[in-house]
C-alpha cells in the first residue's frame, strides 16, 4: 500500500519534510526529522532540546506523545494519503532522559474510513541502549484529499 | 480533596507557575498560564503562537494533546499531590482555529493507585465562540511523594 | 438530531428491543433494557445475573465493558442511524457489585465519518447508593445505512 | 518474570481453569479456554456460541473485548501475581465471523504500579486464515495479593 500519488519513499519524505514540516511552526520548531515513510511504515527521528523538557529535565510528555502521534499518522498516510488524527491511546512508560526521541509506526488495518495504527517511541542516548519510552494506539482517519499534505 | 502540603489554591498555582512550568522548558517556550488547580478540578490557559501550528496554520494536534494532558495531570496533583501520567486517550474534534487553547480537567475517581480524569480542550477566538477540540480520559498514577512538584 | 428515519423515541426503543436486542444471541442472553435512546443520549439498564460474575461474585468487567460500549454505540445511533463501534477507552473504577447495571451514553461530537461518545456505568442496589463503575469514551462510525439496525 | 507463587506454567493454567474460570459464572458461561499464560505471555481460545453473537451473527463486540482483555490480565498476572484491569482501549478491526476467538496478550512493560500489556484477538474458521478482529492496549494493575485469584 505505497501512499497514493507518490512513485517511491524519497518522494514521500521530501514532501513531509517540504509541507508537513516545513510549513508547520511546531514541527519546525522541533527540528523533525522524517527517516521513513512507506507502505504503513513510519519512522521519525528528533534531538531533544532544552525547549522541550518537563522540569525534571526530561522529554515532556507532550513531546513523546507529539511522537506517536506524528508515527503513527504518517504511516497510515503513507497508506492511504491524507489524514487527520482522530484519537489515540498513549502509555508512558519510562522517563525520555535521552537526547534523542525516535518513533515508529505501523499500521494494522487500513479501512476506508479508519486506518489503526501501533506506535512505539524511544529514548536514545550516545552510550546506553535504547529505552522504550511509550507505546500508542490511533484511529487514523483518511480525508479522502488524494495529495493534499497531511497534519 | 485538597492538594496534600498546600494550604489553598492560591499557593498551589504559585508551585506550579514556579515549579512545573517555571523549571520546564517546554512549559516555559509554551507560556502555560494555571487558572485554576484545587480540589480534584485544573484550568489551564494559553496563547497559541506561531511555532505551535501545524501546517495548516492550526494549533498542531500535540499541542491540543498537551493542553488535555496537562489539565489531567493538574487536576489529579489537586487531589493527590505528585504524579506522573500513566496514560491517556484523546479524541480531537475539531481544527484549533482561535488564538487561545484552554482546558479544564476533573478527577472522576482518585484511588490510591490511579486517578481517573476527564478533560476538555476549547479553542477561543476574540469574536466567536469557543469551539471544542478535543475530549481526553487519562490514567494518572500519584508518585506518593507528598510535595514534589509533578510532571 | 434525532435518529434519522425514526419519528419518535418509543419506535426506536421498540426498533431496539426487537432488531439489536432480539436477534442478537448475546443481548438476549443479557436481558438489555433500552431506557432511552434519543437525540445523542442513550441509557441501558440490565439486571446482573449469575452467569455474568467474575471469581468474586461481581458482575465481570466485559458486562461492565459491554454496557458502556452499547450506551456509546446507542447514543450514537441516536444521532446518525446505523453505526459500528470502532474503539473505545474504559477505565474501569470500582466493583459492579450491585444487583443492577445502568449505562449513559453522550454523544460528545457527531460527524460524518466518527460520532464521539462518552458513557458512564453505574451498579445499583436496593438500600444503597449507586457507585461508578466505569467510564468509557468512544469513536462510534456511521456506516451510512439509513435504517439498518445498529451492532 | 515467571509469576509469583507458582512453579511451571501448567500450575498456573491449572489454577486458572479452577480458580478464574470455573469460579466464574461468566467465564464458565463463555467456556474459555486457557493455553498460555507465562512470562508475560498468555493465549486464551473460545468457541462461539449462538448466545456470544450480536443481531449480524458475529461474535458480539463485548465477546471480543472480553477476549482482549482477559489475554492482557493473564498476561499481567504472569507476571506480578494479582491484578486487576485499570483501563484498556480496543480498536475493532472486522466482523467476528469465525467458530473460534483466540487472543494473545504480550506484557510491554511490568511495573510496580503498572503493567502495560498490548493483546490481539483473531476470529478463526475451518477453512480460512485466522482473521484479526481486533487490538488492545491495557493498563493492568497488580493488587499486591501475591497468590490470589485474577479478576
Amino acid at each position: 500500500m505505497p501512499r497514493p500519488g507518490f512513485e517511491n519513499e524519497q518522494q514521500v519524505l521530501d514532501y513531509m519534510r517540504k509541507i508537513a514540516i516545513g510549513q508547520s511552526g511546531f514541527s519546525t520548531f522541533l527540528g523533525l526529522e522524517p527517516v521513513r515513510c512507506w507502505e504503513g511504515h513510519a519512522e521519525i527521528e528528533m534531538a531533544v532540546k532544552p525547549e522541550m523538557t518537563q522540569h525534571h529535565g526530561f522529554a515532556h510528555g507532550a513531546i513523546v506523545g507529539m511522537m506517536a502521534d506524528n508515527a503513527c499518522a504518517w504511516a497510515a498516510s503513507s497508506a492511504v494519503g491524507d489524514v487527520v488524527t482522530g484519537s489515540y491511546t498513549i502509555n508512558l512508560l519510562a522517563p525520555a532522559r535521552g537526547d534523542v526521541l525516535r518513533s515508529k509506526g505501523t499500521v494494522v488495518k487500513a479501512g476506508r474510513r479508519q486506518v489503526v495504527v501501533r506506535a512505539e517511541v524511544w529514548s536514545e542516548a550516545a552510550e546506553t541502549d535504547p529505552v522504550l519510552v511509550a507505546i500508542a494506539q490511533a484511529t487514523i482517519v483518511p480525508t479522502g484529499i488524494p495529495s493534499a499534505p497531511m497534519s
